[in-house]
């Protein structure tokens, strides 16, 4: 299998993961279950549950420990973007071509459908202690928690919603870009490596690499925005400067952001090597995440 | 001390153990923790934690692994009053004679600290792990999750927010009663007598219990709404038939619904008694929550 083949292989998996975990549409709340999953299965590329499943992996995990925290990981990217769909936020009426939550279930059953999300996120998290007996599951709850809330995404979320109309300081773009979306994928390998029982040391690094990735994922996007064309990225070219949005690319200009993109996710992959695992599709995904043109 | 002061004193320990809890208020993200510490902090009677605290005491519980669990317990109670008063949702400028969250720091700010404190909630009672050595925190999480969540808490949200407008059959009416409020008195409950120690067929006997004290509190609501005074109230009487609303009283009479109170109250007082604990205060405090009245 080439690396596309391998790509959809893994999603699937990664889908059947989530329908195993999604909540069944009955009762008299019904309504509920049914935005929640819409909102899951519409698609995407399952990023961070892959990198999740993937560094699992590369420290020697076999076990299915790993997929109710893969779920869990889904679900909470979910309903951040589902909040953030809302007309209070980015008011967004659509997201992939399909019509965002709020405007398909309503404003009310979107803020509760988000909030179902979150919480299920822990139901379904928590019920890794009945898979297997192991040590590292309060860890890995913990980390799921901390870096998916105000020391994590929602804290880079604040800063974004408070920066929207004010020129942003070089500081505040920093912390944006590693919490907002960094942090999951910190917590996506941190977990994957937790699990399958890598030391404190291990875990650091691999935060480290997963902080890089992240860095890396988001400037190559302010990159895309300013040399690809709305042809290949499917999506309107410059608008970073049409929405007056300060970017790394805004602060360091284009060169320096390629030589940056460049320089962190080698060094990325140099800390992904060193594990000396099962590393191979690991390292073409972070590459492709990377070096995408779209 | 009598009852008054008692109670008093209890509220005071659990602001206590709050503050110790919530978050500190710095970062660049400071206005979420803001608002998250304006919206706990509040005021009101901490009846879930109170009852939580004094079950875990009744089953002989004297440690501190109880004190993340009540703080968490009272982040997501707060948490669904910060969402339920969106303009979304109730669209309430007040609560307890107090601007609400969304009105003080703006919608998108109040969608952000209602995320925020749901997600702080399970950084907090995940916090238990480090206290003690107890089998039971992972059951406590689990059930602090699923009363919350769809089926619990969420669910009887969703129903409640669905029948705005519509006539509410008898069934629905009884699901909202059990999930909205019912859940969390459950779970408070439950997770007191788990962390302590309870067998499991003692906790089944105290979420009944919790089950009857959550819909008696519930259906005293609906009398007092028509047999007190806005005076002693202090908020207007009669309101549920001005806003179309049906309740138990609407059923059954006002007459039954009393009578009801007293059964179920009664029932859930002696299934107290018979664990032979420390039961003095817990069982004035659902006498109060009860016959109280305002």
């Amino acid at each position: 299998m080439n690396f596309k083949e391998s790509m959809e292989a893994k999603i699937q998996t990664i889908e059947n993961i989530l329908n195993q975990y999604l909540p069944k549409e009955e009762g008299f709340q019904k309504i509920v279950m049914e935005a929640m999953n819409y909102s899951v299965l519409a698609g995407g590329k399952r990023i961070r549950p892959m990198l999740m499943m993937e560094t699992y992996r590369l420290f020697g995990g076999k076990g299915k420990v790993i997929e109710p925290f893969m779920a869990a990981m889904e679900m909470i990217h979910t309903y951040s973007l589902v909040h953030d769909d809302l007309p209070a936020m980015d008011n967004d009426e659509y997201r992939r071509g399909r019509k965002t939550t709020h405007i398909v279930y309503g404003h009310a059953m979107g803020i509760l459908a988000g909030d179902a999300l979150l919480n299920y996120a822990f139901e379904t998290a928590l019920q890794a202690f009945e898979i297997e007996n192991n040590d590292g599951i309060p860890k890995a709850l913990m980390i799921l928690a901390k870096k998916a809330g105000i020391y994590g995404m929602i804290g880079g979320q604040v800063v974004d919603v408070c920066a929207v109309g004010e020129s942003l300081d070089r500081e505040r773009l920093d912390f944006i870009y590693k919490l907002k979306t960094g942090a999951l994928i910190e917590a996506s390998m941190m977990i994957g490596a937790i699990l399958a029982g890598a030391t404190e040391e291990e875990v650091a690094k691999v935060e480290k690499a997963a902080a890089d990735i992240g860095l890396a994922f988001q400037i190559q996007d302010d990159i895309l925005d300013v040399t690809s064309t709305t042809e290949i990225l499917g999506k309107p070219v410059f608008s970073d400067e049409k929405n007056n949005k300060t970017t790394y690319v805004t602060f360091e200009g284009l060169e320096t952001a390629k030589t940056h993109v460049a320089k962190i996710s080698k060094a990325a992959i140099e800390t992904i090597k060193s594990f000396q695992g099962e590393n191979e599709f690991l390292i073409e995904l972070v590459k492709y995440l990377i070096h995408r043109e779209k």
